[in-house]
């Protein structure tokens, strides 16, 4: 395992000032990465802050353990000040937090980035409403990770960020980050058009995330052999490329039948969303059914399976919340 | 209680022969009425056979408690032989069934007329395709009943059964019926078009009877009360609406918000489907869901809403089958 000093001197000096708002599994395995290759990475906890203090942060994953033995990591953002970049991972449900997590982060000159990595949609939307659009960037993640204790995180598999300008083109800076990461170790690529990926993310997201929760608690496997949950999944991944069609995101019909083939190596994996569901955590039920939703009905596409999965999810929800289910 | 001498002769000689197939609560209750104001009725029976022809048949109803002491019942349509009437009571989900219960009851000259009183859609239609179009009538049953024991019925609101020829307007045997039933205390209508009300009826069946499985076991007041479940009504009720105007049922749109207030005073009313799901009953899923789905769809309505449910709740009943639920 090598020491972070060694690191440090392989690599440039660090740049940016980073901050990581919202440190579960996404925050800490980025964030972890930057840091472990030297770059200046502040996190702001919250559950895990004394024992990530104590103890540092440890990656466990099939290209090699890391053990961050020094992290800085904060209760509160004033502790850290203005920064150059945030990441933010914090769950979607939370995003009012960010109303006064982000402000003592921002550097007076308007140059800090704000850089979602959250799921789903209306993140970027919520961010530029509040801090101005130009301050915006998005990056999805395909990453399977799980916080399996305070302070480690497992990474499973995969880990690349696909990340854009919330809007526009790409910019410089878009490309000074991508390059940043880059040289960390984190399999990156620049996106001509997040909005788009954005919704090619939901084609898989929506059925998969929600009918492992609506067909009673089934992983993508039992999603595929079952006849029903099959025909739902290809009806709603229609609904959903139909919805991106209509709000101008042009993806083929046939990304579909490509999503339910790809999806049949992933066998036995659980869906983050139901993760969330059966661990009693909170599911981002707007930012991935509601959101598109809204969105495509605004737009006139037909999303009536959509809307009833939507309402089907927020009703186990409910259930789940008030010990009926 | 009175007893059946006393009826018998307040009333007309029966002119009917009449047989009950299905003898659950639906064929007992109004097969029972029929025999209790003297009608020739028969019951074909199955697991209430025994208990019925030593003990009888008992009705509890608010309008008076009946003992139907001497109940003419069998176990095979051969001991009951040809009839003028068969009631058709048996659930949709065993219709194969009447490929051979139905032919030793048919009498030669092809009088016989063959009235289901079975819920959703296409019931009259396997009649018609094996026994002919021209001896199906059909009955809609206004009734909550439940069979609280072998050979007992409860009566616990409402019994008019609105009914109507398969292939179009009233005849005259279709008065006829009808005046056997009124005389025998049972509210009754006929109707001018029986697919018009077939699919009324589905207005308040699609959704009460799916959202009680599809919500996870709720009443119609629950499904009423929450937020998610009375607005997938309103879809799936403006669903049903749109399918049955495709083709050329005229119901007005606001029938959908009369269902709904309607609905208001059922306070904790179980739709049947949920007492069938929860008690390891077939649940009747291609007469309600799946057959107005397949003719919503073919005559190009929107149905993504009655198809999401349609197949979480196959996939509902397919887990407790599988003892997973």
């Amino acid at each position: 395992m090598p020491d972070s000093e060694s690191l440090i001197s392989r690599h440039v000096l660090p740049r940016f000032r980073i901050a990581v708002v919202g440190s579960g599994a996404v925050g800490c395995y980025y964030g972890g990465r930057l840091a472990q290759y030297g770059r200046d990475v502040h996190f702001l906890m919250r559950s895990d802050l004394d024992h990530v203090r104590k103890r540092g942060l440890r990656l466990h994953s099939k290209q090699g353990d890391y053990h961050l033995q020094k992290v800085n990591a904060y209760g509160s953002p004033d502790e850290i000040g203005p920064v150059d970049l945030v990441l933010i991972a914090l769950k979607s449900t939370a995003n009012t937090a960010l109303d006064h997590l982000l402000p003592p982060l921002l550097k007076p000159d308007g140059s800090t980035m704000l850089m979602t990595l959250q799921n789903g949609l209306g993140n970027e939307e919520y961010l530029a409403e509040r801090f101005g659009a130009d301050k915006v960037l998005g990056g999805l993640c395909f990453v399977c990770l799980n916080r399996t204790e305070p302070g480690v995180i497992r990474h499973i598999a995969h880990g690349k960020i696909e990340m854009g300008e919330f809007c526009g083109l790409p910019l410089p800076r878009t490309w000074e980050i991508h390059g940043e990461l880059k040289r960390c170790g984190i399999v990156c690529s620049v996106l001509p058009d997040l909005g788009l990926a954005r919704w090619r993310k939901l084609v898989w997201n929506v059925p998969f995330n929600g009918l492992a929760i609506a067909g009673g608690g089934v992983d993508v496997g039992q999603i595929l052999a079952d006849e029903d949950l099959l025909s739902l999944t290809r009806g709603l991944m229609r609904e959903v490329i139909g919805a991106a069609k209509a709000l101008g995101h042009e993806i083929p019909w046939s990304f579909a039948e490509k999503n339910v083939e790809n999806t049949r190596s992933m066998a036995a994996y659980h869906p983050s969303s139901l993760i969330d569901f059966l661990e009693g955590r909170e599911v981002e039920v707007e930012a991935i059914w509601g959101e598109p939703l809204r969105r495509g009905f605004n737009a006139g596409a037909e999303v009536g399976r959509l809307e009833t999965l939507y309402h089907l999810i927020r009703r186990a929800v409910t259930r789940r919340e008030r010990g009926e289910a």
